[in-house]
């Protein structure tokens, strides 16, 4: 099926949306998850005790879906499997612009009654064009309009990432995950078993999206391979493109077939198509946060020379171990940089080959560090260290300060590393902290190998983008 | 020099302990440190604006290490490096057991006058046969007697670990981040330039110390490499010894030279040597914290075939990727136990080929689902995944007494993975369930990437234990 973007825009976009088979057993997740929601908002539900909670909740409640007087821009369909066809052609005959299906129990539970109930969604939904979402799926997250999947996540902020991902869960972690650090979604999509809908055509949608700079995806498989890799081409050469395929083992290929009924792909020749494409490979959760968050604040990464400065000596070597060991270089800097260090580093318990060590006193010249990092020709990228609940406050704003200025006027990449304990009082702590560099433009992450990886990931993205689209 | 085991009892289980050139700049960093110390607490200090700030913090001062009223177990030694020879001097005359120097500015500067004084220093001590802890380190960590390296330290309680560093920031971070996550240390010591007493000395000593029961290194060279070996080898055969090596890149090598000092050696040749030794290898703090953690916590492994259960579908996806790629399996189940999953469990939403997925109602079935697991002749190793803020409390309860229950009657190793956002409010939480599980002797891990290589490191012990010493 040919997706229509006009639909897809009024999905996305919606100003009138329907939850059908809300129930009180799941304690009105989706219509209490729509409290958020900026424009008119219906329940449909038939059960006379169903309904009394839905007027409680101040939601105007219809008995069919035909019966809701205005155009409904997206419906939320969480009925029992059986009943999943009646609201279907519900929607087709209100036309509806497009229908999340959170209900599931299809081709995924490798029944034959599930598969059949899914070849006739499909089949049905083709025939009338219309734009089913999932089924199997926790659809729609726009928080800028306040859509969400449930009442934990975030409202009335809006990104610039829009996310793609054929696993519920992954979603909803990514958008609270990403969130908590500072990488915001503008549109997210769970699509589930993409019977009608699948990621090519989301993908597609979001890369003419202008208020979507990056998009991440989360996939288990997809339907028409060379479609996808064609729309992943033209839409990686426009913005960056991040993938986290599931199943890139015996093991995990076995879970997505119980997960979405994916199909398995031979992970070399996925891995060689997703480059060759322009978009970049991830294989963890966090990895695909962080490399967003790179791709989102960094200057574009054109070099894999890094200078590392702020840690104390074992820090300093372990960083140098792990920036190394992402595929980067630590260099010597030039000789002018060592002259003009040479003249005011304190040589006692650090050194200033690179890692500049500035743990103890040199710590309080990181302002004529920084500048002398800047300049050097030897140098591609600064990483300045930084620790959770070691710092005072002052020295904290004066880092900030100095790195964001480096942002600002230099092409040169810049990116910070929080070192932070596991214990509440770090943790919130850090958050502030990477709220304050990441408001200058510096991005900041929580360990030196998740740092070092993201680097190296947006520097194979920028590399990649010049050998297939030189400038 | 040999070591005398004696004179290292009594520095580490000291009853009289010594600060030597504390000062106010620091914040008296020495003496508050030791406000735990159960023996009893001299200072030697001669400048009198300093003795008044000691005598304030109710420390008796002595302006000689000579006038002290008793003999000394250890003399921590933070005086400028000029004074250092003076005070070796005194600490040898007075026959302290042994002294651990916090000064730095010796080799690991570079410098003519740091070599110098090293060389001085070496030669004194070796001369006397004195036990010289450093320099350019923070020495002795004793949470059981309250000897501690700064005052954010735990006192008062003890685990089993040794931890033996070249690093004090790694030693300090060990210790921290250790006990945040229920890993606690015996004992430690961070020894930094290690220019009398060395890494075999204290491996050597704690090896043979009942205590310890597993001994963690952070390593960034050894003096001795034959003798090093020998001793690795003869207590990594009575108790497992994970190893951290720092300096594996050039890039690292070149800053363990401006940090301790430390000679390069050749990597490949190291971890085989390791491996021939019987002992563990990682390259991260994480690491070196999960890998005591699991084994310290899990009964033993001796197979690698590992069931998954607990998570929805795109996580269990997630995991059976991760642990397929950390070099271990998720076997099918035998088909007796399917049989038996199939008499209950629901088929909505997820599988239970194994990973057995439980997100949705299956996880009412946790019981039933762990018992199938425990009997399957397929499965050597359970794992159970949890979330942080989103689970109730009678099911963490209910989660903690079945594993605790199969940790106690199953020779089958059990241990759980922690998902959490990056949030104080999970952060909390998380510590709390790793609290209840760990105190059931069930290890809890915080990433799925971290568990599965913990695990994977726990059976490559207990595979090289085998095969060098056959049961």
């Amino acid at each position: 099926m040919q997706a229509d973007f006009t639909k897809l825009d009024r999905a996305f976009n919606p100003r009138c949306l329907v939850v059908v088979g809300d129930k009180k057993e799941s304690n009105f997740m989706w219509l209490n998850s729509q409290s958020t929601f900026k424009g008119k908002l219906y329940s449909v539900q038939i059960a006379p005790e169903e309904i009394e909670g839905i007027k409680a909740l101040g939601v105007k409640n219809y008995t069919s879906l035909l019966d809701i007087p205005e155009p409904v821009d997206l419906a939320i369909v969480a009925v029992p499997r059986a009943i999943a066809p009646r609201v279907l052609e519900d929607c087709i005959r209100k036309e509806v612009a497009a229908a999340h299906f959170f209900t599931s129990g299809f081709a995924e539970t490798d029944t034959e009654e599930g598969k059949k109930l899914e070849r006739w969604l499909t089949e049905k939904a083709e025939q009338a064009n219309f734009h089913l979402i999932g089924p199997n799926c926790m659809g729609i997250f726009n928080p800028g309009l306040g859509v969400r999947h449930n009442r934990e996540q975030y409202a009335g902020v809006s990104g610039t990432v829009g996310f793609i991902s054929q696993s519920g869960t992954h979603a909803t972690t990514f958008v609270h995950e990403g969130h908590l650090q500072g990488v915001d979604v503008n549109k997210s999509v769970s699509f589930g078993n993409g019977i009608v809908l699948d990621s090519a055509d989301y993908l597609d949608y979001f890369g003419r999206d202008p208020e979507i700079k990056v998009i991440g995806m989360y996939l288990e498989g997809v339907r028409d391979g060379q479609r996808f890799f064609r729309v992943l081409r033209e839409v990686a050469a426009r913005k960056p493109v991040v993938i986290w395929k599931g199943g890139r083992t015996e093991e995990g290929k076995r879970a997505t077939a119980s997960h979405t009924g994916s199909l398995a792909v031979s992970q070399a020749i996925w891995d060689a198509a997703v480059r060759q494409c322009g978009a970049i490979k991830v294989t963890r959760l966090e990895e695909i946060i962080d490399t967003i968050k790179a791709l989102v604040y960094l200057a574009p990464v054109y070099g894999n020379r890094v200078a590392v400065t702020g840690g104390a000596g074992g820090p300093s070597v372990a960083i140098a171990d792990v920036v190394a060991e992402a595929g980067l270089r630590l260099p010597l800097l030039t000789q002018e940089s060592y002259d003009e260090l040479a003249t005011f580093f304190t040589l006692v318990g650090g050194g200033y080959r690179n890692p500049v060590d500035t743990g103890n006193v040199n710590r309080r010249e990181m302002k004529r560090i920084l500048e002398i990092l800047e300049r050097d020709a030897n140098i591609d990228n600064l990483v300045l260290l930084v620790t959770a609940r070691f710092g005072t406050n002052e020295q904290l704003e004066r880092d900030v300060a100095l790195m964001t200025g480096i942002r600002e006027r230099s092409p040169k990449p810049v990116m910070a590393i929080l070192s932070h304990y596991f214990s509440p009082e770090a943790v919130e702590e850090a958050g502030n902290i990477i709220q304050k560099f990441q408001g200058g433009g510096v991005p900041t992450f929580i360990t030196f190998e998740r740092g070092a990886r993201a680097l190296r990931n947006a520097l194979d993205y920028y590399s990649l983008k010049n050998s297939l689209n030189p400038r």
